[in-house]
């Protein structure tokens, strides 16, 4: 794969397809892992740090299904790139400063992509549509299982897995899903619905992870304990989680669409109406009103507009998609025409 | 003319035709007279406020344009229909309540309305589109002099003429334009304006007048003085005012068009997306929306959209004009689902 072929397609996770995607757009597993011989990255020494760089490289072309995988030395990267990478939810935000030793492995349609050097040696994610935790997870653990053979981890059979921040220590594993609730925001149960979260000891956060706001209705529903549990547990637990919220969520569409169809209808239709326009539109005004969009797709009140075409969007409006798209350096007021004209285009279709 | 003419056409002064007619709606001029042998109406018997009735009628029956005009007891008509004259502008919120001796007259094209027995015993008023003070005034002079030669005036050549309020005492005149200020409203310039308006001695009011807030982006500036000049002078020092307010709009326009040209356009184009596509919409946000889309037109950047219909709309939207249009009583809620069913077939027309 080419980086060019990566940005301007869609990734798997937001092919809109999988159980509840109405509602799931996407389950992720992530997994912090550490090579034994090597201090955490933070203290390790160049050398250190290039010994997992090569010892890593050297275990993925083992692995025959990242045969054509991209590799990506965060170094190599233009500014740009890096922020794309981050925009497509393939890096952290963390992995773009001091890109001197980290690396990245993308694999095919942007399922797997494994950060090195980033707070711990190997994060390990995988992507995919829909509510499909249990997938996900067959499929991270199996990649866990291809790298052990061919590294050597950082374990103790007390603690489990040894990771450079205290709170990933044990699994390692953090499991999340990506859900749209528009109609708990809209009828005021959301915070309720947060607040049970927390008190369950997971975590919701925004659209483009940790730190930063929801926004778009749309939430990143995570794990916060990694120790003390089984990864079937957390998974299990999770997807339980996961499970009443979808549950509410589609209550919520339902006690609407009985009670306040004028007002979802007027809601929605006003939605495309601004989508198609507007002349200017930041990314946090167009990320809520394409959520209305997708909510409208569920519910069948808008028939010509494609899920995966309008999540595709959700990637293509981000700053540096645009710039990319353009080929040049934009202000931001410049990017609100742009994707003012983005958006435009494709919703004229 | 039948009632039924009456509200379902245009009025002359929403034809959006006239002198400066982009930013001066209408010119608008009323006076009140009193009879002699009368007591104001507040103070007068029942009998006296028939004679006031009928001798109005005898006098303007002999008057040769007003052949063929509308002429209607306040006592005859359904609420709905009181309140179509009040959203045409053709009488007050007054001439409404205790409507037993009251009535009005309405000429052709509904430049002239007259009405009996409001605060006082006769109010004309005579309403033009554009600006267009001189012509207006120079027709209310006519019609106060054919009903002059017919009817005994109270007058005295040292007040003028008697009237009801103090206020209104003199000239019995109150001259009025209604503006559209977009462009003051966006840059702001506009609570500076309203300011020196009043230091000057007028007033600025919303579109249905006298106790309305301004919205849409539409102000009534009218003089306060009636004593102590004469009619030229109070005219004369309207349409200088009027002509500098016309000056400060264009400069804001010009100064927009150069500067924030994108902001415009989003704004204007928004506008038009916005009602092309509500589902539900009150009147207050769809006076503000085709108060944009006016200026869209105004500034040449909207070409399908005509501003005499946009004018119409305008009054149309109004709460009795929708249910007299579904021959029938409406909540606010259902009027707001009328409201935006009626722009949207106009628009998109």
């Amino acid at each position: 794969m080419r980086f060019e072929e990566l940005w301007t397609q869609t990734g798997e996770w937001l092919k809109g397809s999988g159980p509840n995607a109405d509602i799931v757009i996407s389950s992720r597993i992530r997994l912090a892992r550490n090579l034994a011989k090597y201090p955490f990255p933070h203290w390790a020494k160049p050398a250190q740090l290039e010994g997992v760089l090569s010892d890593f490289e050297k275990a993925y072309k083992e692995v025959d299904y990242f045969k054509g995988a991209l590799y990506l030395r965060m170094k190599d990267l233009f500014g740009i790139d890096k922020q794309i990478l981050l925009e497509r939810h393939l890096i952290s935000r963390e992995h773009i400063t001091n890109p001197e030793y980290k690396s990245v492995l993308i694999g095919d349609r942007e399922i797997i992509s494994i950060m090195v050097n980033e707070e711990d040696h190997l994060r390990i994610q995988v992507l995919q549509s829909g509510f499909n935790i249990q997938d996900t997870w067959k499929l991270t653990n199996k990649i866990d299982d291809d790298l052990d053979k061919r590294l050597d981890y950082a374990y103790s059979t007390d603690l489990g897995y040894y990771t450079c921040c205290p709170t990933n220590v044990g699994t390692g594993l953090r499991a999340s899903c990506m859900v749209h609730l528009p109609c708990l925001v809209m009828t005021k149960q959301i915070n309720q619905l947060l607040n049970a979260i927390t008190k369950l000891g997971l975590t919701a956060r925004g659209f483009f992870g940790e730190g930063t706001e929801a926004s778009g209705n749309f939430f990143q529903i995570s794990n916060q304990v990694t120790l003390g549990h089984s990864e079937e547990e957390i998974i299990d637990n999770l997807e339980r989680l996961i499970r009443q919220v979808i549950d509410y969520e589609n209550a919520a569409r339902k006690s609407l669409l009985a009670n306040q169809k004028q007002l979802l209808d007027d809601k929605i239709s006003r939605a495309v109406g601004i989508l198609k326009s507007a002349h200017l539109m930041t990314s946090e005004e167009a990320l809520g009103l394409l959520s209305e969009v997708r909510l409208g797709i569920d519910l069948g009140m808008i028939k010509d507009i494609n899920i995966s075409m309008l999540n595709d969007l959700i990637i293509q409006i981000q700053p540096a998609h645009l710039q990319k798209t353009e080929e040049k350096h934009l202000s931001a007021e410049e990017r609100d025409v742009k994707r003012a004209e983005l958006i435009q285009s494709k919703l004229m279709g």
